[in-house]
C-alpha cells in the first residue's frame, strides 16, 4: 500500500471534523488537508429526529458536507481508520496509510446501551439511533408498517423521536426517569413539556426504572419495567444517550478523561502538541461546576473545532475553550424549550448557594399583536455576586435565540445587576415588551432576592 | 387648591414612566407614589403604525397601563403639569398641587417638525405622529376614504407607516434621504428594504430634499421638492423624528443637553439630586462614541428608568446607564431588519478603525427544514482589538432576538475573538446550523482581516 502524506489530518464526518477543516483552510491555506471518514454522505446529527416525521421526511434531506468550494482544496478519503501510530505519526485504514504533522480526533460517539439492554440489541425490531444514513434508513423502513413504537429514554432525542413519530401517527409510549428533559429543565418547567406530549396523545411512563426487554424468536415482545409490569410494542428505540467513539485513540496510547472521551487541554491538545480531539470523542468538563461532562451537542463541537482549527500550529488566541456549557433547544408541538448552564435541581446537588429569578409575560407587545404567545424565564445566579449561571425559556421560535443571549451571560460571567439595564431592541412584532422584557425581569427578581 | 404630598413623584404615561413606578414600588414599597399623566390610556408607542394596519387596526388594541395591581398600589392624576417650583419642592398641575421629596420627568417627546413644515401644519390633511389615542384616531380617520398617502421621514416609524398602509391598500409614496433606515443600516442592508418596499407596492421617492408643501384653502395639495418636482397626495404624514418634551424642566431651571433634552448623569438625576429624568426626555449620549445621541427607544427608556428606580434614594448598584447603544428591530414584508451600535458609515465619520465581517446563512438547517430562510449577519468591531461596536441582522422573526445577543455583546464589550468561540444552542427547527452560525462566522472574518 502506497504511503501518502499529509500536513494535516481529520479523522471523522460530523460537525466538529466540517468546522476543524473549514477553519484550519482559513488559518492554513499552504496546507495540505486530509479526512478520512467513514460514509460518503454525513448526516446532520440534529436533524435525524426530523426525518421520522413529515419535517424532513427523508435521510436525503438530512445530509450535510465539506460542501462546495471546500471539497476540492481538500482530500477526502472514505475509509475507516483502524489503528494510529503515534511515535511514527501515522494512520492505518482499510484501503490507505496516511502520515501526518498534526492528526485531529473528530470520531464523534456511537450511541450509549445499558448493559441490561446490551443482550437484546440484536432482535430485530430492537434500535438506536446511530448517526448514520444506511442505519437510519433502516429504521425508518422497519417503522413503516408498524404501529405501537416505545421509546426508552427522555432526553433531548427520545422527546423529539417520540413527538416526531407520534406527528405521523404512531402509537407512542416513552419511558424515562421522573421528568423529561431532567438534565436540562426545572420539574416546573419539565412539567409544562409533559403536558404538551399528552395532548400529543403521547403515553408518558416515567419514574419506572427498566428491568429488561423480553423477547422471543429473535423479537423483542415488551420492556418490562421494575415494578413488574409490561409495555408492549413492535418497534422498541433505545434513546439512552451516546459514549465518546475513543477506541482508536485509547489503543493508540491516548489518555482518556472520565466518561471516557480524550483528554485534551483548553486548546484541544491531547497529551500530545500534535495531535488534537474535537467533538464528542474528546472529554469535556462543564463550564460552570467544573466536573467532567457528558453533556454532547453539534454547536460545542464547533467551538471545540474552531479552537482546535485556529491552535493546530501554535496558539493564537489566549484562551481557549473554558468547558462546556450545556445550552439546548426544542420544539415540542409549538412549543419551544430551551435551557443554558446549570439547572436549580443541579444547582442544589452541586451545593452552590444559588437563587432564582422567574418571570413569564408575552413574546410580543402589546398583547393583542395576533401571534402573541406566553414567554417565560427562570434565570439561576450565584446567591452572593449576582452572577448568572443557568438559565431556561419556554416560548416560541424565537426562544431558540433568546436563550443564546442568557447563554452569551453565562459565558461572560455577567451579573443580575448587568442585566437590569441591559439595552435590547424591542418590536411589537418580534418580542417582548421593553417594559416587561423576560430576561430583564427575572434578573430584577434576583436582585430583589 | 389643596396641596397634597407624595414622596415620589413621576410626570408621565409612557414606558419610561410605566418602569420608573414599577421599580420604585419594588424598591421602595413604603413610599406613597404619585404620577401625573395627561391621558388615562397611553399608547404603547411603538406598537402606533400597526394601527393603521391589520395587525392591530384599532388604538384601543394598544394601549398600555400601570395595570392590575399596581394600580392600586399609587396615586394615579390625570392632568397636566404646568409648572414645577424646584426650591419648593412643588408641582403645579392645572388642578393639583403636589409637593415631593424625588421627582422623575418621563414627560416623553414630541413630533419634530423642520421649520420648512412648521407652516403646514395647520392644514387639514397634514399630521404629525403624536403619541396620544386621540391624535392617532383623528388620523385613522381622516385616512378612512383617502386614498393617496405621502409619508416624509424614512426612519424606523415613517417605514412602518408606509408598509402598514400600503398592507390596507393605500397608495403610497414615501419621501426621504438618500437611503431607507439609514442611521440603522448600512447601504447593503438597507438596499435589500428598499427593495421590498417596492415589491410592496410602495413607491420610494429617495435622495431629493423636500423644499415645502403646497397648498390652498387650508388644504395641501402636494410636496414639492427642491428639484422642482412635486408629489400629489391626499394626506401628508410627517415622520421626521421626534424631540424631547423638556420644556416644563427647562423653565423650572434645569440644565439641558445637547438636543434639548434633560442633562442627566449616569444615574438619571439631574443637577439636582432629587430630581430624575428618564426616557426620551433627558439628554442621552452614545454607548460607542460618546457623542450626544438622538436616539429614541422605548427599551432604551426602560433601561434608564431602572436605573432611576433603583437610584432614588440613593446609588444601589455601581455603575448607572453607560450611554445609549442604538438598537433596533423592524419588519418590512415578512423579512425582519434589526441593528445594534454604529453602522460601518457611522465608523466611518466618526473616525473609527474598523474592520468588518459578513456571513449570509440559513435561519435552520439543514437547508431542506421546511420554513427555512436567509438569516445575514454584519459585524463591526475595532480594527485593533477586534471589539464588536455593531452590528445588523436580516432575517426572519427570530432577528429580533438576534441582535440582542450582538447588542449584549456590544454592551458587555466583546471582542471577535470571544464571539468566534461562543457557545451557542443551535437546533434544526430554531437556528442556523453550529457550523455556520451566521454571529460567529462574521466574527470569523474579524479575527482574519
Amino acid at each position: 500500500m502506497k504511503i501518502e502524506h499529509t500536513d494535516i489530518l481529520v479523522l471523522g464526518g460530523g460537525p466538529a471534523a466540517l468546522v476543524t477543516v473549514a477553519t484550519a483552510l482559513e488559518n492554513f491555506p499552504d496546507k495540505k488537508i486530509t479526512v478520512i471518514k467513514e460514509d460518503e454522505l454525513s448526516l446532520v446529527p440534529c436533524g435525524i429526529p426530523y426525518i421520522f416525521g413529515e419535517i424532513l421526511g427523508d435521510s436525503d434531506k438530512d445530509t450535510m458536507s465539506c460542501g462546495g468550494p471546500m471539497a476540492e482544496m481538500i482530500n477526502i478519503i472514505i475509509d475507516t481508520a483502524v489503528s494510529v501510530d503515534i511515535e511514527k505519526k501515522t494512520v492505518f485504514a482499510h484501503n490507505h496509510t496516511i502520515t501526518f504533522d498534526k492528526l485531529v480526533f473528530a470520531t464523534g460517539s456511537n450511541p450509549f446501551v445499558h448493559k441490561s439492554f446490551e443482550n437484546a440489541l440484536h432482535l430485530e425490531n430492537v434500535f438506536t439511533i446511530e448517526k448514520h444514513k444506511d442505519k437510519v434508513d433502516a429504521l425508518k423502513s422497519y417503522l413503516a408498517d408498524k404501529e405501537k413504537v416505545i421509546v426508552v429514554g427522555t432526553g433531548f432525542i427520545g422527546v423529539e423521536m417520540a413527538t416526531e413519530l407520534r406527528s405521523v401517527g404512531k402509537d407512542v409510549t416513552i419511558i424515562g426517569g421522573r421528568h423529561v428533559l431532567a438534565d436540562a429543565f426545572d420539574v416546573d418547567m419539565a412539567l409544562q413539556a409533559e403536558q404538551i406530549m399528552k395532548d400529543l396523545g403521547i403515553t408518558l411512563s416515567l419514574g419506572q426504572h427498566v428491568s429488561h426487554i423480553v423477547h422471543s424468536n429473535g423479537k423483542a415482545s415488551c420492556v418490562e419495567l421494575c415494578d413488574g409490569s409490561c409495555i408492549h410494542g413492535d418497534v422498541i428505540i433505545l434513546a439512552t444517550g451516546y459514549q465518546p467513539n475513543s477506541t482508536l485513540a485509547k489503543e493508540a496510547g491516548l489518555k482518556l478523561a472520565r466518561y471516557g472521551g480524550i483528554w485534551v487541554d483548553e486548546y484541544m491538545r491531547t497529551k500530545n502538541k500534535d495531535i488534537f480531539a474535537v467533538g464528542d470523542c474528546c472529554g469535556r468538563r462543564d463550564f460552570i461546576t467544573r466536573d467532567p461532562s457528558k453533556v454532547m451537542l453539534a454547536s460545542t463541537s464547533a467551538s471545540e473545532a474552531r479552537v482546535a482549527g485556529n491552535s493546530l500550529y501554535g496558539l493564537k488566541y489566549l484562551k481557549g475553550f473554558n468547558g462546556t456549557i450545556a445550552i439546548f433547544s426544542t420544539m415540542i408541538g409549538n412549543r419551544v424549550f430551551a435551557s443554558a448552564g446549570v439547572t436549580e435541581a443541579r444547582a442544589k446537588e452541586e451545593k452552590i448557594e444559588y437563587t432564582v429569578g422567574f418571570f413569564e409575560g408575552l413574546n410580543r407587545h402589546p398583547s393583542t399583536i395576533p401571534d402573541a404567545s406566553k414567554q417565560s424565564v427562570k434565570l439561576i445566579a450565584l446567591k452572593s455576586s449576582g452572577q448568572i449561571i443557568g438559565g431556561q425559556v419556554i416560548g416560541d421560535k424565537e426562544a431558540g435565540e433568546v436563550i443564546n443571549i442568557i447563554g452569551l451571560a453565562i459565558e461572560s460571567e455577567l451579573t443580575a445587576h448587568k442585566l437590569v439595564s441591559l439595552q435590547v431592541a424591542t418590536q411589537p412584532l418580534l418580542t417582548a415588551a421593553p417594559t416587561t422584557y423576560p430576561i430583564i425581569k427575572a434578573a430584577q427578581q434576583i436582585i430583589r432576592n
